[in-house]
């Protein structure tokens, strides 16, 4: 089979000048002489925990699978360059299975010149398991790390968050344009991307840079999703706690001095929202606050809810 | 579970130069500025087709993950960079697997230089399944294709083959210091490493190179591990048979011009045998001989057999 689908890739998959060598050989060869530093990055998707692929179109699985990896080069602030894809198929439909999910990777790695370099097929009685690793070039102004984030930093947030398991978390657009441009333009001092959830993300920013953080929950940025999803539910959990627990958002959660947070939230420099939703601080832990209370613990309220 | 791996992996995985950040942010960063040319592969294996989880030590299937991978580059003649593991692993001890994996792999990873730069990792109801993806240098020869055999070649080979289902296909050695020195030293052609079986993948080289190859039977190096299958089989496969069409011997497979080979095989350069089984010709297809038959095609002889 894997022949088979090497040779109906090969149609498909568009040339790019990164690739000396594409799908077929033991290895893909990338020119990277003009790379300095390379961000590499691999997740795995699964069905039934990532995806359920007997009630979604294969292509939003894979596009999924791509996007998921597009948003860590994302958080990186790395400029796409090359990624391969393994995939372990069903015996029974494997083929067409295959096809499909490269259709749903195809435009999205045009839309940011990636280069699909090659892959790994295989079968087997298991579900569909999707790995995808890509290299992403780092700019001239460093990686964007989940470690920079300093006391008085601003916590910014790029569009709405909460209830992306009502479709979003397979359609969401990685925010890779967007990180590139506020990383060249405006000085950031660390970023993470919203899978866990905002709350949980915002943890990995704080305990890698040794400060803590308090979010101001009137000012988080609430999808209408999260509003839907809450109401859908009806189990006591409001939007907001989506908002803040639910994951798989996939947005820009980023640290940025005081000075160039208030310039970038004045020029909005994005197509999309640009928010502020609190401030870094020295001490450690995640803290919230809004118009009626002063600083407490960031409580937990329901965020391992799931839609199933 | 991951914050608790990548704790505990941190402790274990050795820092590598090539590692200006590794594992635990969203991305590893890699310093690839003395790189013009990667390799890039990805080999994803799946338990009950690549392993069997519950009959073998999990460290030798963390080894053989990282194995295949490495003979991937070895067949590229690419020198070991780095490279990320992605994991699916069963919901009940699959930290400790996990653990167990890396510990197959670190003192292989060691051997070679690889810096293991970073991972990601999930549980689910389903097998173990392992994604490693390699990037490797290639060298100032340039990489070995599977594309450049040309008529009047000789076919060697490393090693020997068939019967590695009996453990070979889990601790063979990957051939990448071979591969180097050959590809330094000598002029080759073309090269593949024998995943798939020494006649399958020679085939895919005469049909990457455009021309055909005739094997001389009596010369294939037949390990003692085909021997012994053949004999317990018990089925009229012969040890020839399990040594064309076994496959996962994971040794190469080389194009090298008349004169190259000669001097290979009278310096016999490597530490463990280098042999020619037969040379490339113009006519396309696989053919075969021996000392009491002219050229024929080459037959396909129970070559699906597996011990299982």
């Amino acid at each position: 089979m894997e022949s088979e689908l090497i040779a109906r890739l090969r149609e498909r998959i568009p040339p790019h000048p990164l690739l000396r060598i594409g799908p077929g050989d033991d290895a893909a060869v990338l020119r990277l002489a003009e790379v300095d530093e390379c961000a590499m990055t691999v997740d795995l998707l699964t069905d039934h925990v990532d995806f359920e692929l007997d009630r979604v179109d294969p292509r939003r699985v894979g596009r999924k699978a791509l996007a998921v990896n597009l948003s860590d080069l994302a958080a990186m602030a790395a400029r796409p360059l090359a990624g391969v894809v393994a995939v372990a198929l069903p015996r029974v439909g494997g083929l067409e299975l295959a096809i499909q999910l490269f259709e749903g990777m195809i435009p999205l790695a045009e839309r940011f010149s990636l280069a699909i370099a090659g892959g790994d097929t295989n079968s087997w009685d298991g579900p569909l398991v999707i790995s995808i690793t890509l290299l992403g070039a780092v700019t001239a102004r460093g990686p964007l790390l989940r470690s920079g984030a300093k006391p008085g930093d601003r916590i910014l947030v790029t569009g709405a968050f909460g209830g992306s398991i009502l479709g979003r978390h397979l359609d969401f657009e990685p925010r890779v344009d967007e990180a590139l441009l506020l990383a060249e333009r405006y000085e950031l001092h660390a970023g993470i991307d919203a899978s866990d959830g905002l709350s949980v993300d915002l943890n990995h920013l704080v305990e890698e840079s040794g400060c803590g953080a308090v979010i101001n929950l009137d000012a988080v940025p609430i999808a209408d999703d999260a509003r839907r999803l809450a109401e859908r539910l009806d189990d006591g959990s409001t939007a907001l706690d989506h908002a803040l627990g639910d994951g798989e958002d996939f947005e820009l959660i980023l640290a940025a001095p005081p000075d160039a947070a208030a310039r970038m939230l004045a020029e909005q420099p994005l197509g999309i929202p640009l928010g502020e939703v609190g401030q870094f601080i020295a001490e450690p832990g995640l803290w919230q606050t809004d118009r009626r209370h002063g600083r407490r613990k960031l409580t937990s309220r329901g965020w391992e809810h799931r839609f199933d």
